[in-house]
């Protein structure tokens, strides 16, 4: 006999999830089991909350408690442009800068022909339908800076620039606070590239 | 706006587990988000049902799904020697080793003055109960072998063996596969304290 089967069952739930592996997993069960009952029902209920009360936007494809989403129907942002991101926590880090005013769109990937993501298995087509009624002005392309982020960016500014909207995408370079002599040579030269006058 | 209500109570339950900050409490959440809903549920179930249908034996106070437990249960197990462990952790450790055929007493943590657990916040009145009826002949201490399980090692073996009841402890030394050189001073010096004629 190892452990009894319900915290068996819940090590198995834990160690399912990414980087939790069986030791962790272990602890995380037997940490639950002190928890107060109260919480564990209201983690159980989180659980199956994100699950049933969660869909996505009909307009940007963000994750949403109400359709169309919040930032959707907020009639004070500008609907001449929209910031296209690859993931809702993308966005959630574009809305913490406070900068942004105007809309999203969520590309839920990127294209990756590695892994076999194509333009078709991502929001792409949800985002051309919001293209058609001339609203728009500028789509900012916001997706990683990484070999499918930025072939993303530039399937998209081949796909969009005919439609007479301005393309145009977030810029590389040097994080602040960082350090010149630690960035490595792609960002240096991306920096160099991207340099303004003062 | 941040995150939407069902997904962001997510995320803090998350990261009230232990050694799961912010970030991964978030990476979790989302991870959960694209999950099929039927693996949602099990992992929702597996821990209410650890809160709801688990206990603590009678006997020797290993948590369980039936009183008393499958090892208080086994006839086929040798009831005259009890081994002593902090948490039901160390019973399953002790138990992959098949080498160990007696019974268990989980004390549910070690005396602690720094953090004020005495004796009595420790189930060592159960203890004490199952040696009055003259079965047990040995008490094997597998407390950590750390100061809180020493203390606690000590303080039962002072208690117990007035009882005419053999107490040992699990031997200290150099792990299997351990590298001499790489030994800390005391574990090295308990090695040698403990030597044995070959």
């Amino acid at each position: 006999m190892y452990y009894p089967e319900p915290i068996a069952k819940l090590i198995d739930a834990f160690s399912r999830l990414p980087g939790i592996g069986p030791k962790t997993a272990s602890r995380l069960a037997f940490y639950v089991l002190r928890m107060e009952e109260n919480d564990v029902m209201d983690f159980a209920k989180a659980l199956v909350s994100v699950k049933r009360n969660l869909q996505y936007c009909s307009i940007c494809c963000n994750i949403t408690d109400t359709d169309p989403c919040r930032i959707c129907q907020d009639k004070s942002r500008d609907r001449s442009a929209i910031c296209v991101v690859e993931e809702p926590k993308d966005l959630i880090a574009m809305e913490r800068t406070k900068e942004f005013q105007g809309m999203y769109h969520v590309l839920h990937g990127a294209i990756s022909p590695v892994e076999g993501i194509g333009p078709d298995d991502i929001r792409i087509n949800e985002l051309l339908n919001r293209l058609t009624d001339e609203t728009v002005q500028e789509l900012i392309i916001a997706t990683n800076p990484n070999i499918e982020g930025e072939a993303t960016a530039m399937y998209l500014s081949r796909l969009i620039k005919p439609f007479g909207i301005k393309v145009t995408r977030i810029a590389h370079g040097l994080p602040v606070g960082g350090d010149l002599e630690y960035a490595d040579e792609v960002t240096l030269s991306k920096a160099l590239e991207g340099r303004r006058e003062l």
